[in-house]
C-alpha cells in the first residue's frame, strides 16, 4: 500500500506514554487520509495496545527503542545522551525522509534542541518559533513565539510574522492574514526598541501578511488580527495566563451551577448548550505547539494531554504536511528575497 | 468637621469625566469613614452634579481649573503643559499634604510621570510599579508591575517583591505572603538573567514576604502565590490577556444560553447563581492600578470605568491610606537596610 504521508510519533513522550499516544493515533488516523504512522518506543508496551485498533495496526509500524528522554532532562543532556531515544529517532525519521513530520509530547526543550540540530531551519529563518492557535470571538488566531526564544530581535519578529502569515493563509485559509505585534499599547512610541523596529519594517516591506499594527493582550481573544507576533517569554506567559483564566471561569461556572437546587435544574436544561460552549474553548482542541521555521514538520503535544488532545496534535502535524507548509514558506521567502525593497530593509 | 483622611480626585480624568467621577465618589463615600473628597476640575460641570448627593456635597470641596490632560498627550507634553491641569493639581494636593491620596482615570503615562516627579519615590525604591489585584481560585493575588517599567533589572524586581508583600500583609491581611516570579517555567535555569538573579537574591535575603519560586502564567489565577512579580511589559500583556479571556468566556456563555429555548429557560433558573459568578470576576471589582513605591498614595482608575469601577478605585486609595501602606513600606525598608545580609546582597 502507498501512503501520501507518514507521521513519526514519539510514542513514549508525555506523562502517559503509549497508553495515550496509541489510542490518540488510532483516533487521528480516522481524520487523516492516506497516512502511515511510525511509532518510536518500547515495542513490548506499544504492540499490545494496538490489538483493539485493527486499522491503526494495518497502517502503522513500530520502531523499537528502550531509551526515553525524561521530561526533567536538560536539553543539553538530552542532546548528549539521547542518541537512541524515541524522540531523537522520530526526528531522524523526518531528517532521513522516512517520515514527513514528527509529533512528541515529550520534553519541549529537548525536542526543540534536537529538531534544530537535526532538521536545521528553513532557508531565511534564523530561529524557529513555537506557534499555537487560540480561540477568539470570531474564529481563531495563531500566536507565536510561545517560548522557543525568550528574547527576540526585530529580524526574528519579522520572520515570525512571515511564518505566521503563511500558516494562516495555507492552513487556515485566510487569504490576506492580518499581523499584529503584541505590545503594551497601540501608540507608535510604545514598547521595546525591537518591537518598534519590527513595526517600522513590517509597515514598509512586502510580506505574505498585512501588517495591522501594535495590539494589546485583550486583542488576542478579540480576534483583532489573524496572527499575533511576540517574543517567546511574553507569548508563553500570555498563553498560560489565558489557559489559567479559562480554567478559572469554568470552575466558577461549575460552582455557580452547584450553588442551589434551582441553579442545578437550570444547568440540566442548559447543559447541551453549555457543553457546546465548553467544547468551543476546550484547550484540547487547541493542542499542538507547532515548531514553525524548522526544516521539517515538528509538533509538540502538551505533556499532560489526554487521548483527544494528543489526537488533535497529530492532526495539526497532518494539516501542516498536507498543505505543504514548509514548501510554501520557502517559496515566499525566495520570492521576498528577490525583491529589492525587502533585501534593502531586512537584508536576508 | 475634622477628617481622618482626604482624597484628591482628578474629576476630569477618564472617558466620562465628572459624570462618572462625582457619582462614584458619592458611592465610595458610603464605604469610607471620616473621609473628605477634593475634586479638581471644572466647577461649572462638577457642582451641578453634586445636587443629588447631599452627603458628598457636605464632605467635599471643588478646586476649580479649566485645564485637562488629554488621554492622547505624551507624558512629556503633559509634564510641560499640564501645570494647572486637574491631574497635576490633584497630585500637588498630595505633595503639599492637603490630601493623603489621589485618584485619576486620566492618561496613565502622564499620571505616572507627574507623580514620580512631584511625589518622588519612597526611600529605598528606585522606580514605582503599577499593581493590581486579580481574582484567583482561592481568593486574590496582587500582580506588579503592570506597565510602569517595560524592562526591569533584578533590583527593581526585588523592590516590587517588597512592595507587593507589604501590600498583601497590610491591606489584604495575609500574615506571611508568598511571592512568585513570573517566568516561562519553574526550573532554576529558566528565564531571563534578571529574573534568575532576582530569584537568587529573594531566596537568600530576608524581606517582608516568603519567596515561593518561579511561577507560570496559569499560576496567577490558580492562586499559587499571594504576590506575582514581573516586569511591566509581561505584566501588562498578562493582565490584558486575562481580561480578554474573561470577556470571551462571558460572551460564549451568553451565546450558549441564547442558543435554544431550553437553554434560555435554564438560564432563567440559574441566573441568580450566574450573576454571583460574574460578580466574582467582574473587572470593575478589581479596578484601581496602584502606583506602589511613590511617596504618596496614587491610584489609576481605568479610563473607560463606569461609576462602580471608579467607586472601587477610590476605595482602593482609601484602603492604602487607611492602612498606612507607605509608612509600612518605609519601616520595612529601614528595617531591611539595617540588616547586614540585606546590605551585602542587595546593597541598598
Amino acid at each position: 500500500m502507498t501512503y501520501r504521508q507518514t507521521i513519526a510519533i514519539d510514542a513514549m513522550g508525555g506523562d502517559f506514554g503509549p497508553s495515550v499516544t496509541v489510542p490518540a493515533a488510532a483516533a487521528a488516523l480516522k481524520r487523516m487520509q492516506d497516512t502511515k504512522i511510525i511509532f518510536f518506543g518500547d515495542e513490548k508496551v506499544i504492540a499490545p495496545l494496538m490489538g483493539v485498533y485493527p486499522e491503526l495496526k494495518k497502517h502503522s509500524q513500530i520502531h523499537h527503542t528502550d531509551i526515553t528522554i525524561s521530561s526533567k532532562d536538560k536539553p543539553s543532556v538530552a542532546l548528549r545522551n539521547g542518541r537512541d531515544s524515541s524522540m531523537r529517532l522520530a526526528i531522524e525519521a523526518v531528517k532521513d525522509g522516512v517520515a514527513d513530520g514528527v509529533v512528541s509530547a515529550g520534553n519541549t526543550g529537548a525536542l526543540m534542541a534536537m529538531s534544530k540540530m537535526l532538521l536545521k531551519c528553513l532557508p531565511g529563518i534564523n530561529r524557529p518559533a513555537i506557534a499555537s492557535v487560540m480561540p477568539t470571538a470570531n474564529g481563531k488566531t495563531v500566536v507565536l513565539d510561545l517560548g522557543a526564544n525568550l528574547a527576540c530581535d526585530a529580524e526574528m519578529l519579522i520572520q515570525f510574522a512571515i511564518l505566521g502569515s503563511v500558516y494562516a493563509r495555507v492552513v487556515q485559509g485566510v487569504p490576506a492574514p492580518t499581523v499584529g505585534l503584541l505590545n503594551v499599547g497601540t501608540e507608535e512610541m510604545k514598547g521595546h526598541e525591537e518591537i518598534r523596529a519590527a513595526a517600522t519594517i513590517l509597515s514598509t516591506v512586502p510580506f505574505p501578511g498585512k501588517y495591522y499594527g501594535f495590539i494589546e493582550g485583550n486583542d488576542i481573544t478579540k480576534g483583532t488580527v489573524d496572527v499575533v507576533v511576540t517574543d517567546g517569554f511574553t507569548g508563553n506567559v500570555a498563553l498560560k495566563t489565558a489557559e489559567g483564566v479559562g480554567k478559572l471561569s469554568k470552575e466558577f461556572l461549575t460552582m455557580a451551577f452547584k450553588s442551589s437546587p434551582l441553579a442545578m435544574l437550570g444547568y440540566l436544561l442548559a447543559r447541551g448548550a453549555i457543553k457546546r460552549m465548553k467544547d468551543q474553548v476546550d484547550p484540547r482542541k487547541y493542542n499542538g505547539g507547532m515548531f514553525l521555521g524548522v526544516n521539517g514538520i515538528c509538533v509538540k503535544s502538551h505533556g499532560n494531554s489526554d487521548i483527544e488532545g494528543t489526537e488533535n496534535a497529530i492532526v495539526v502535524a497532518y494539516d501542516l504536511i498536507r498543505n505543504g507548509f514548509n514548501k510554501r514558506v520557502a517559496d515566499e521567502i525566495e520570492n521576498l528575497s528577490s525583491q529589492e525593497k525587502f533585501i534593502s530593509v531586512v537584508g536576508v
